[in-house]
């Protein structure tokens, strides 16, 4: 279903009916490592990535690259995401989501990140991920 | 023009035609630690706002009490803003923009924001402030 392509061995693009659809597949990528997939899920043109710290990497193939370069340095990571907030129109798709990462010793990083999703012919995809470690001591908030 | 309530002491919401409008009278509003406009140019309800480092602030009188407890602690900033990318749909538009503040002594610190704008009857209204610092050294990307 999520193949828009033919063999499974050269996805192009997922097919994905809904934003909460393509945030359940970009997590999945994301814990499996799983790179053809995080490419697929991306939209073309000038789709924007942040990492925690860095600066922003704009470009389908630089993105695509920069999730590669992470998945070759990284065990699984076992990430639990969580929806904090949706705002929606017709064809996008802004989400504030907690992503608690185990950092192994039984320590957790906590990561806030803004998903966008936009809808095309075949169905939902990303644009735009802007992720921000919470910092331990940072002021209370409504997030635990 | 930009007020849509009555005496200039009694702002209730902004009236902001574009979301680039509303955009400049943010960081307008930033530069001048004015807290009156910060409140008034974001939408009611729901509202999210991640200061750098920090957690998610949700609701509208949780999210102007955070801006009024930043600006009474500041001295008024020096920042440039740069859109970096804009996303939009008919009623909902997400920027990236890069944010170059002066800290003194000449030394700046770069911020990445991800700014959401969503169209109501009266106009364009903020719904989402997503900050993050880039950290001096962070990988090399498309915006230096």
């Amino acid at each position: 279903m999520r193949n828009g392509g033919g063999a499974s061995m050269s996805i192009r693009k997922l097919t994905m009916r809904t934003p909460d659809e393509a945030e359940a597949v970009f997590y999945e990528a994301f814990q499996h490592c799983d790179s053809a997939v995080m490419e697929a899920l991306w939209a073309d043109g000038d789709v924007v990535c942040v990492h925690p710290g860095s600066g922003a990497i704009i470009g389908h193939a630089q993105v695509a690259r920069s999730f590669t370069h992470i998945f070759s340095n990284a065990q699984r990571p076992d990430i639990q995401f969580s929806v904090v907030q949706r705002v929606a129109s017709d064809d996008l798709a802004v989400h504030l989501v907690t992503e608690d990462i185990a950092t192994g010793q039984g320590a957790m990083a906590r990561v806030l990140a803004t998903n966008v999703y936009r809808k095309y012919a075949q169905g939902w995809l990303m644009v735009e991920h802007h992720a921000s470690v919470v910092q331990a001591g940072s002021q209370p908030t409504t997030v635990q």
